[in-house]
């Protein structure tokens, strides 16, 4: 039986699909303290997308990620020791690019807005925008960037990236350019989503600069907090400048209780909420079961397994 | 110069776009009752998509409609009186199509509810669930009904009609029937959109026993609020067996300030705002200007010219 760990704070339906899989013997951590216990005690998986130190024993071989990110995992331990390190990329891509325009609607549509009035029982009529014959740049063509990227062609608006290796891309957008090129494809774009994970090289990636470049148009962001500089957001916002922002992420997380942006109608914010599906645990679970045979040797075939590089 | 009256409660840069007409003296109505007066001064021309007994003076050749619907207008008087009825088919399809869907990614995706947890400062993270592989019916399959189906269509959702004439459809939806197939499209379908017109037929075509054959399903309704049920509708959402309503219509409208619908996290309401855009007023200025020459005798092509029957 391979002894495996489920930190507690898990996406959708990840629990009841864990128990269906044979041979392994599964404990569902009651809170991080006993994540680190059942850890010293030998496990030598762990199910998770939150990191803390302790986590990592002598036992530990495989890091089964949740999470599409890996800005958390300290890498250079973990190849150090031989850890594999496995992520949820691509379980959530259509789920997180439908919440993107859930949020984007949000805005542009003034549904924000109106669930504010609703709270004040106003009838209230707005005037929205269209987002046909406008102008979307995906920051971060992953899969869910190519998602988002789909859903809004389909739907008449024309659609460029921005990728990190634009060099070779054969994806579904046909006008993609690198981070250098990021300026004037601002000034192009009417709505700017961004999917980017959180890299070094991504974080603060929009900032007052890009905004101003944006002008009036609209921000999405389902990458990570840190890829937008908080600061310059509001100001952008107060100043009228920028129309709108639907955040699924934001910098710090949770936002805190005292940030303006949870007074503002013309955002619509959700608590890192845009892979949540029922249909997570089931597919994921496909793929940490392909990765189990990987893990006990009877295949060599990893999926998602992220590069940890050559620090070892 | 063909005297114009444009009610006072008109869609967006509908008064702009008149003013570039050559050729009009444009009055914009103060109130209701200006309406009247400057009908009764001898106008020829309303601009209106409300409607009062005493606005059918004996000057009144034409009502240019600013709204897609019909349902308002004494039919036989104007057609006694040899009125035209010109309406705004067609000018708001794509605009109400995507509100359809921000009202129907808002109850899908919890922003509803993501929205009031911002009123209270609160971070909830929630579980929403995806379109993607989901059965949608469109009830009503005009020119919104399939800008809706289309957009649904691209975004991975399985997509059936309901229409009055299902006989020779040759539109872009391949499963069409007519409404004697309602009930049985009712229990295929997970989402419901209703798209359809008020007419006699269709008042309360969606009522508790329709929505028993939806089940745990989402309604969404940007066609008029007496297509649906309002008590039967209440109480499919209060019991849970709906999972949750995007509306931008009610019955009565507004909405009166004690209904409950108000204040249900699973629902989001907008106040009839689903065809509001700026891109309006220009839209439908191009069909006002062409269908002015008609009215002047110097074409014979009437647009949206909508059939008053044979009352006279």
């Amino acid at each position: 039986m391979t002894r495996v760990v489920l930190h507690p704070w898990f996406p959708p339906e990840v629990d009841t699909a864990l128990k269906a899989v044979p041979g392994i013997s599964l404990h569902v951590a009651a809170d991080q303290d006993d994540v680190a216990a059942a850890m010293q005690d030998g496990a030598e998986v762990l199910v998770t997308s939150f990191w803390r130190d302790d986590y990592l024993t002598p036992s530990l071989k495989w890091i089964a990620g949740t999470g599409a990110g890996t800005e958390q995992y300290p890498k250079d331990l973990l190849a150090e020791q031989s850890v594999v390190l496995t992520t949820a990329h691509g379980v959530h891509a259509s789920c997180v690019a439908e919440h993107a325009f859930a949020l984007l609607l949000g805005t542009v549509r003034h549904i924000g807005a109106a669930v504010r009035d609703m709270v004040q029982h106003e009838w209230t009529p707005r005037v929205g925008e269209e987002l046909a014959g406008k102008n979307m740049l995906v920051v971060g063509l992953g899969l869910i960037g190519e998602e988002v990227a789909r859903r809004a062609s389909a739907w008449d608006m024309e659609v460029r990236g921005v990728k990190r290796q634009p060099v070779g891309y054969s994806g579904p957008v046909a006008h993609v350019v690198g981070p250098d090129e990021l300026h004037p494809m601002l000034e192009w774009a009417d709505v700017v989503v961004v999917a980017a994970p959180s890299t070094p090289q991504t974080r603060g990636v929009i900032g007052a600069k890009e905004l101003e470049l944006l002008g009036s148009g609209w921000l999405v962001n389902v990458g990570r907090g840190d890829l937008v500089d908080t600061g310059a957001l509001l100001e952008a916002l107060t100043d009228g400048r920028l129309r709108g922002a639907g955040l699924d992420v934001t910098w710090p997380e949770p936002l805190p209780t005292d940030s303006p942006l949870w007074d503002l109608p013309q955002v619509v914010l959700s608590a890192h909420m845009a892979g949540n599906s029922p249909s997570f645990g089931p597919r994921w679970a496909k793929i940490f079961e392909s990765n189990l045979e990987a893990f006990r040797g009877s295949s060599s075939q990893w999926t998602n397994r992220f590069d940890l590089g050559g620090a070892k």
